[in-house]
This record gives C-alpha cells, structure tokens and sequence, in this order.
C-alpha cells in the first residue's frame, strides 16, 4: 500500500522541528516505515540548490529567481525521494513543501498568483501532501524565539512585515483547503504536542482501517 | 540611448568564443561600450547556479530541475547585469540565452511548449534579444571539435540523437523569428568570420543610422 506524504509547516520559530520529532515517533511506533524530509533541500543536488537560495549574496536576489530555485530543489526531492517512498510504502513526514512558497514567495514578497499556480503546475504537475500541519505563531514571537538560536538566514532577515504577510497567506490557505489543519503554536509546548499527537493518532487509525477494512465499509453500505 | 543585446547560439563546437571575440572587437571598433554575459551564469550567484546544473550528480537530474535552474540563473543576469548595462548605453554579446533552452530544454529534452512557455513567460515577460546568431553545425562535427577540448560537462555527454533534435529545434526556431540569423558553421572558419563580420558590420550601420537619422527619415515620408 502506498505511503502517506504529511508536511509540517509554519514560520521560523513556530516549533517545527520538535513537532516532526514527534510525528515521527508517533508513525515508528504505530509500526510504519518513516523517511523525513526538509525543503529546500534532502537529496545532495537539492542540498547544493539550497545554500544557493540560502546564501547571503552581495547582489540582489530576484523574487523570481528565489522562486525558480524553491521549485528546482522541491522537483529533485520529489523525483528522487518522496515518490519512491511512498511507492515503497514508507510515510514521509516533510519539514516544509509546496505551501511554504504559496506562504512565502506568494504571501510575503507578492508573486502573483498567475506565476504561483503556472510554476506550480510546471514543478507538482498536482501532487499535494496528504495532511499538513501548520503551525501558526505570530511572527514577533517566533522570531525572537528563532533569534535565540542564533544567526538568521537571508530569507529570515526579511523585516516583520514579509512574515505577517507570509502569516495570513498561510492562514487563508488554510481556510480552503480541508487537508491543511491549523495548530495554536502559541499554546504551551505540552498543549502544542497533545494537540498534534492527537491529530496523527487520528489520522493513522482512519487510514490504517481505510486499507484494512474496505470490504467491511462496503457491506456496511448494502 | 539603450544599447542593443546581441547573442550568439549553437551546439558545442560551434565556434561560439571566437565568433563573440570577433564580434566585440567589430563593436568595440564601431564606438560601443560593450559587455559580455555568458549563460547560464554571468554573476556570482548565476555562477553558483551553473556549477549545481552542470555538475555530473550521482543523482537523476529531472528534465524541470533542469529547466528551472536555467531560468532561475537567467533572471539573475537579465536583472543584474544585462537590463543595467543596456539601460547604461552599452551592448551587451551574451554567450547563449533563452533560445538554449528553447532548443536544448524543449527540443533535446522534449519539454513540452506549453512549459516551455509558461516559464519563460514568468522569467523574461516578453524581453528577447535584438539580434541572435545561430552557428549551424552537425551534431557529429561540433561534438568531436567539443571533445578535442577536453572533458564534456553533464548536457553535453548526452547522446547524437539530443544534439539532433535541438539542432531541428534552433532551426525551425530561426525559420519562424526574423531577429534569429543562421550562419553556416560548417564553412572554412575565414567564411564563417566573414559572414559574422558582414551581419554585425550591417546590423550597427542601420541601428547607428536608426538614432541620428530619425529626422531624415521623417521628412523624407512628407
């Protein structure tokens, strides 16, 4: 049976990585095969297109170029390791994928939407995740928490104001797209994990019993 | 007033360098300020682009990584180097530009069109070059002048059979595009100079005469 693809999303400092942890943990223990994945980045080609996009160079970096590279390491990742995952059966659990750049480069340096969708279609040719957990915090907390980690990268440097429009992008995704669970990441971390324990442990039992009790399911349809 | 952009195209072993040092000097000789560009590449993050898309990775490189990463350096030098220096008076003779991607994207990868133009339409919006010259070769000739030169980079250890179908792409590219020149690159190279000279020498004699004889010209419509 085919794997399942569930992304973490969300702004720096909104928690993502002691949240892929326990998702992670979560899928282990549930008895499924797990792979992780970051964006951009995750296969070596994508790595090297990640420092690219990354580096703090001493020349105006282009919305569209940063774009063009977003989507040029996500294709490599996709052709080279989340689809044969998941074919393989495995669950791959995603620091980040499509919806960061919908946030981001849509959202927070105003790419059109013409240009996001026409990528888009060039670079996913439609794949989505299967579940997305977005990780809202405003922005004024989750860098200062980001901060506390130390230096911040080029895109991180971007004033209050990218990531508050950045925020509501990701926000209004979410509204339309039933796929895309919203988490309170300005609760207590114990509060943030009970919340996402929960939504995973909820989303393997519905699709572990969609494999393994189809035939019941239809019975119970006559 | 704006300079003009003049590229050059062709497989590998076309003779592109000598031909582009014989235009600058033409132009340089002519009065111009001239710069040169080379693609992909042509500033120090288009650079870095180049290194990631030419390099011989230990992993499959899909045709759109592929293609995004060209585009993504391409804006970087349009942005950067070449829209600044035309703006600035100068000429610019730019080593490849989006034609290349036209034939070796789309006709040697086999890139459908409605990609093709879909990402070419967010990176350019509409800009082109003012006068291209193709050197036509045979695939088989260009490839054993390419290799005398020393080890092929990862496009260019590609089979005959691409080489052919982006040259059959150049061509009927040229066929349809008035401001795409073909020259005969399979000449003794003192023909192919001479007719690089003649195009060049005529082209700067109208564009010259196009700025300071507007007058002229107006009065003789009356």
């Amino acid at each position: 049976m085919r794997g399942k693809f569930i992304v973490v999303e969300g702004l720096e400092g909104a928690g993502k990585s002691s949240v892929i942890g326990l998702i992670v943990k979560a899928l282990t223990d549930a008895g499924m095969r797990v792979e992780q994945t970051r964006e951009p980045g995750g296969t070596p080609m994508a790595e090297a297109i990640r420092e690219c996009v990354k580096h703090d160079w001493d020349e105006t970096v282009s919305e569209e170029t940063e774009l063009l590279l977003m989507y040029a390491a996500r294709v490599q990742l996709l052709t080279n390791k989340i689809y044969p995952s998941l074919n393989a059966g495995a669950w791959v659990v995603g620091d980040r994928h499509d919806l960061s750049s919908q946030a981001y480069q849509g959202g927070g340096r105003g790419v059109s939407e013409k240009t996001m969708t026409a990528i888009s279609d060039i670079a996913l040719n439609g794949f989505k995740p299967d579940l997305t957990l977005y990780l809202d915090v405003d922005p004024a907390v989750g860098l200062e928490r980001a901060r506390g980690r130390g230096e911040l990268d080029r895109i991180e440097q971007a004033g209050l104001g990218f990531f508050e429009r950045t925020r509501a992008r990701y926000l209004s995704l979410a509204e339309n797209d039933e796929s895309i669970i919203v988490v309170n990441a300005m609760q207590p971390m114990e509060q943030v994990h009970q919340d996402v324990i929960s939504i995973i442990a909820n989303y393997v039992s519905q699709h572990i019993d969609e494999g393994s009790e189809s035939h019941k399911t239809d019975q119970g349809n006559n």
